[in-house]
This record gives structure tokens, C-alpha cells and sequence, in this order.
């Protein structure tokens, strides 16, 4: 007998219908000899909901107080949801947050889980009842409720699965699976049967809004296998995992199109020693999250210092540059938000030659110019003018994906 | 340093204007120099919003299920307040039931406190803040939430002002207090300046519904001073206490009309010792509650039985009485639904002569036919036909109340 923790998200739950056909995806795998935890967030727009109730209250609620009204939405839920799948025969017992054993830090709004109590659970499931679980939020060393943040029930159900050691942790969303390219935009873009931990950070990050980060994370520090699947339709989706079988002709796992992003550049600052640090220990200072760096070789002592920044961070950013441009000096600071990022991801690029220019000549064929090239061991992304985005992801998965 | 409990209905939350004005009525409390503790409910129409998300799901909801459901609702409310009174300068903090130590048997959707751990709401008293609970639920000792039942956050908010030997316990509702006849149908109805727990008590079960019984019970248990006032105009309420000043030519303090009621009779039972056991044990057992019982002195060997039940029970009474009629005997079981109760409330009443005739001329001068009668130390009803009822609280109420 397994145990299998499965997760749905807001829109999964958002109706009496779509309750239902999660209590029975939920039952099948009950049926089949499964134990079975299942982890749910608030239904469809309640968050909102609630955040605008706040809202007409105050500009600025307290971060406790916030946690404790958000809090509610899943408590709905996981209620809705037990009573669903008792109506359909199956056992079943709903807990919060804290009665589930989630013990957090005192960080409101985005908590970190410090421990997890699985007692609760671990006698619920050996009455052989199928546990719902209040994703998302937790209790601190306070007593006072907490949440996770964004992608906090993903959190909250990878840390289950790593707590009871579950067989498989499945990620219900609208869609089927990790896909190569964004399947709307790119027509023949493929569903991949798996992908390593490694990739689906790069690719979470790169704009693929599939999984949360920290979930992923997570699972890897704990070796949780992770599926991505669809609540709608729910054949195999994509398994995350450590080590993924190596696929003839599959170099890459996915494109990847990220329109969050600008590009500042500094020209002409002195060539010292300490400048990149002045430069970016400001900016880290101000919790500005800095993307790809580069530095011209420079013309005499002075260089270019060109880098991303967050699309919604580069107005602040180039102002507090200018207030503490007497530290670093140079001449004009610039910004140019109408880019974006185009990356590749896989694990085994690094070891094949020819990927980078099989990249670069599907732009250039194209007739795109690439301003900056960034690469790691298992991406490579560049940044182009925005509007050529699409059309560059299109003509780079054609040149890798067949 | 006096500290006052303050209780707030679902209809005094209802939107963001009504929870400003909670916040500026609490505020001015605590800004007089008291400790406040507030008691909310969850907002309007939230528990009815959510009893019918759980209708949808099933039709047999699981009581555990359901208080997990409802407890969510005072979750939302008492963090929405807690953050009105952040918006205005006060400083607060909202505890759920557990969190403010309510501990319960594990009767869901009815439960009972059997113990207030006030740690939690003395340390933030103790830090000069306001506390915000939410009503109506607790934990019971497996850790999972319970509600307490109609009433419940008026019980809340009693027991928290026992445990802590708050000054007083105000419950603010639509009302400005306790009237002696409903102001909206006997124009001459007078607001009580005072009335005792025992007074109150047969009030409320005659069906004037401001306060609830449980709650009023408690109070009178633990000698809590109660407050019956307005919430959207706060002036000087009703005080309900153990013993009121004696008012000169105000000898009743309240004219009630109960129309939940329906008589049944059983002609013609056997005069045998154990036959009224054999009846109303039966009902009992059935839990159906009889309130006024007449048994006629009888004629020959037989007599006439006849008392009244809750009208939603009138059905099912009759219906257990002529499946077991074989062991008491009797003839014709008869129903008559279409009654009233009407009845004067004053702890003084029995001490004065004349209360009863008083009431009897009253009714007899508007030709009103009364068709049982019961008396109390501090009560006496009579039952009458439904359509005379409003006639009948006026007349009495001329009669005593000038």
C-alpha cells in the first residue's frame, strides 16, 4: 500500500462540480489500495475575494491580521471537499494548517515550514480516512496562524510527501504536464514524460508557470518524485524527478519565454576593483533581484556594466542608481524595458556541442538580434527585443524539437 | 481600570460602514481608560452563504465537517475588525476560538465550553491591546473545531466576561435594549431600564429573541452583568442582573407572544396512577418538549389531557401518541394549531394580589377567549386563539404599563 499526496489548486475546487471531480479522482486513488493525503487551496477567486474585503479597510492591513482572514478561504475548502467525498462513499477528515502540523517561522505573508508534525495525519490515514489538508498556511511558535506565500500549497503538499515518505506527490493544474514551449503559442510543442528537478527550476523561473520554485526545491532536497497533471483530463502527466532517462534526439527539455524583465545599462564607470560590488551590493541591499551581468572589456579605464532586472523593479532601480551614482561613477544610466528573455533548458546541453549555435542560427535565420547571452550548465537564454519573442521561440524549438 | 466585553452580531459586521462603526464604538470604550475584549460573529449572510455551499455538496453533511466549515465565517470578521481598529489607532489582535482558549466537549454544532484557558487574551490585554475573538467556536479534545450552537458568540462573549470578572458584558444588537412588548406592534411599549436573569429567561423563551437563554443562563451562573444595546445608537441599554431596583407601578416587566406552539388534547384517558408518566415519558423519550399541561378533573373513570408542544412538532407528538396509544388508552387525539401564547413576566408578581385578574379583565373586556392557563412564580401565560394574539399583548400591556 502506497501513499500517494495530491494537490489541487483554487480552480480545481472552485464549484460544487469541480469538487466532485476531485473527490473522485481522489476515490480512484483511494481504491486502487492507496493511502491518501490531498491538499487543496481556496476556492477560485475567495483569496481575492478576501484581499479586497481588506482592502476597503485599510491600505496597509498588518501581515498577521492578513494570514489570519486569508487563512479562512482553505478552511472552506478542505470542509467542502471532505464532505464531497464522504457523499461518494469514501471516509474522509479535513484539517487546517496547524492541525495537519505545520509549525512555521514568525514571517507573516511567507512563511517558512520549521517542522511538521505528522501525527494528526499519520492516525487519520491508519483509520484508513483519506486526509484533506489546508495548503498553504501553517502556525508559528506563537500560536498565530501564518501563510506560505505564493505557491505555498504546493509547498505544503511536497512537504508532506517528504514527511511521510509518499511514493508520489501529484500536482493537479489545468494543464497536462510540463510542456517544451508554451502549447498555445508553439504548435508543436510536446509533452515531456519527464524532466529532472534541475530543469523545472530553470524552467519555473524562466516564466513556466507550472510549479512553484520552492516546491520544487523542496522536492529535490527531499527526493519527492513529483507528477504535473491535469485535474481535467488526468492521463500521466510529467514526472519531476532526480535523474530523468536520456532521450534520444530530445537534447532540450523546453523554451522557455520570459517578458518580465528590462535591461539597465551603466556606461563608461572607472575600470576598479570593487566596482561590481558597489554596483549590485546596492541594488541587493534594495532587494533587487539582479539576472544576467554583462561587462564590457571597455574602451580605455572605463567599461559598460549592462544587466536584468525584474520589469517592475527597473524604475526604482535606475532611480536609486542615480542617487548613489557618486560611489560608482560613470556617465548616462539607460533602460529598456521593451526586451525579453528566450531561454533553453536541459541537463545534457552542456556535454553536446553545437547547441548554443543551433540557438543562435535559428535567430539569425530569423533575422533576430541577440543583445546579451547568458549560460549555465543546462540553460541558455538571451535577451531579444520583445517584439521578436514569440517568433523566436517558435523558430528555436523547431530547430531542437522535431 | 474596569474591563468590558463587547459583543457584536453578523448584521453589526455586515460591510466595511458597519465595522468602522464597531471600531469607533470599541474604540471609545478602550480610550475611556477600560480593558476591551470583542466578541464578533461572522459577518451578515456568511453562515448562510456557507451552509449553502455545503447544501450543494450534500444533503447529510457531517457535523465535524460543517463546524469546520462555519468557523471560517468569524475568521474573516475578526480579522477584518482587528484591522478597522489598526485603521483608527487602536491597537488589536484577533484570536480564533481556540486561540482564546475555548475548549469544548465534542458535541459538534452544539458543543458545551468546559474550560476558558484565558492566558492568551489576558498576555494581550496585558500589552494594552484590544482583543478580538471570534464567537461561537471552540476545540474540542481530539484538537478539531467545534461550534457552539444558536447563540453561541453571545455565550462566547458571557464566558469569557466570567473567566476574566469583566465589569460587564455588553451585547449590542438592531435593538436599544429590552422593551416590555414588541415596539413595532403595541405603541406604547416601554425600554426596561432593568430586568433580573430570571425575568429575562422567561422572555426570551416566549419568544422575545434578543438575547439567547444559554447565555442569559450563564450570565446568571457566574453573576455576570449584562447590557442589551444598540449598536447603531449606543445610548444606556437594558441591564440584565441578578436583582433590579424595585419600580414603583411597574409590577410586570414584559408582555409576550409565543405563536411556536400548538395544543394537543386526548380525550377520555383511564384516571389511573402512572398514565401522565406514560404519556409524556413517551414524548420525552421522542424528544419532544411539552410546556403547559391541563388535565381536566374528569368524568367518571376518564379525564381529559391536554398540553402544548412546539408547532413544528405538533405533527410528529401525534403521530408517536397514536402508534403507542394502546398503552395509555384514551379516545380521539385532537390537534388545534392555530393558538397563541400569551404571557406577563415580573419576579414581583406573586407577591402582589390581582396580577392574574388584572390580566384576566384585560382580555375578557376585548372578549378574547383563553383556553388554558399557566402560572409561575414570576410568569403567567395563557394560551388563546392565534388571531387574538396581538389584540390580547395589547390590551395586557395597556392594562399594566401606563
Amino acid at each position: 500500500m502506497a501513499l500517494i499526496v495530491q494537490k489541487f489548486g483554487g480552480s480545481s475546487v472552485a464549484d460544487r462540480d469541480r469538487i466532485f471531480n476531485v473527490a473522485n479522482i481522489v476515490k480512484k486513488t483511494h481504491d486502487a489500495g492507496n493511502d491518501v493525503v490531498v491538499v487543496v487551496s481556496a476556492q477560485g477567486d475567495t483569496t481575492d475575494d478576501l484581499i479586497a474585503k481588506a482592502a476597503e479597510i485599510t491600505k496597509n492591513p498588518s501581515h498577521r491580521e492578513m494570514d489570519m482572514l486569508l487563512a479562512s478561504g482553505e478552511e472552506i475548502s478542505i470542509a467542502l471537499l471532505a464532505m464531497a467525498l464522504t457523499e461518494i462513499g469514501v471516509q474522509a477528515t479535513s484539517l487546517t494548517g496547524w492541525q495537519a502540523g505545520f509549525r512555521t517561522d514568525r514571517t507573516y505573508s511567507s512563511a517558512r515550514i520549521t517542522r511538521l508534525d505528522t501525527e494528526r495525519i499519520e492516525s487519520e490515514l491508519n483509520r484508513n480516512r483519506v486526509v484533506v489538508v489546508a495548503g498553504f498556511q501553517g502556525l508559528n511558535r506563537l500560536d498565530d496562524i501564518t501563510t506560505l506565500g505564493r505557491g505555498g500549497s504546493d509547498t505544503s503538499a511536497v512537504a508532506i510527501a517528504a514527511a511521510l515518505r509518499a511514493e508520489r506527490c501529484q500536482i493537479f493544474t489545468d494543464v497536462e504536464g510540463v510542456y517544451t514551449a508554451d502549447p498555445r503559442k508553439v504548435p508543436g510543442a510536446r509533452k515531456l514524460a519527464e524532466i529532472t528537478f534541475d530543469e523545472m527550476l530553470e524552467l519555473a523561473s524562466l516564466g513556466a508557470q507550472v510549479l512553484n520554485n520552492r516546491s520544487v526545491e523542496l522536492a529535490k532536497k527531499y527526493g519527492v518524485e513529483l507528477e504535473v497533471i491535469s485535474s481535467l483530463n488526468p492521463v500521466p502527466g510529467t514526472i519531476v524527478k532526480e535523474k530523468t532517462k536520456e532521450m534520444e534526439g530530445m537534447l532540450i527539455k523546453g523554451v522557455a519565454k520570459d517578458t518580465n524583465v528590462a535591461v539597465i545599462s551603466i556606461l563608461e564607470v572607472p575600470d576598479e576593483p570593487g566596482m561590481a560590488f558597489k554596483v549590485f551590493g546596492l541594488l541587493a541591499q534594495k532587494h533587487i533581484n539582479v539576472d544576467i551581468i554583462l561587462q564590457s572589456t571597455g574602451r580605455g579605464n572605463n567599461k559598460d556594466l549592462t544587466f536584468t532586472v525584474p520589469l517592475e523593479d527597473a524604475d526604482k532601480a535606475v532611480e536609486i542608481l542615480k542617487e548613489y551614482q557618486s560611489r560608482f561613477g560613470g556617465d548616462e544610466i539607460t533602460v529598456n524595458k521593451d526586451v525579453a528573455k528566450v531561454s533553453i533548458v536541459g541537463a545534457g546541453m552542456q556535454s553536446h556541442s553545437g547547441v548554443a549555435s543551433t540557438m543562435f542560427e535559428a535567430l539569425s535565420e530569423k533575422n533576430i538580434n541577440i543583445k546579451m547571452i547568458s549560460t549555465s550548465e543546462i540553460k541558455i537564454s538571451v535577451i531579444i527585443d520583445r517584439d521578436n519573442a514569440d517568433r523566436a521561440v517558435s523558430a528555436i524549438h523547431d530547430a531542437f524539437i522535431h
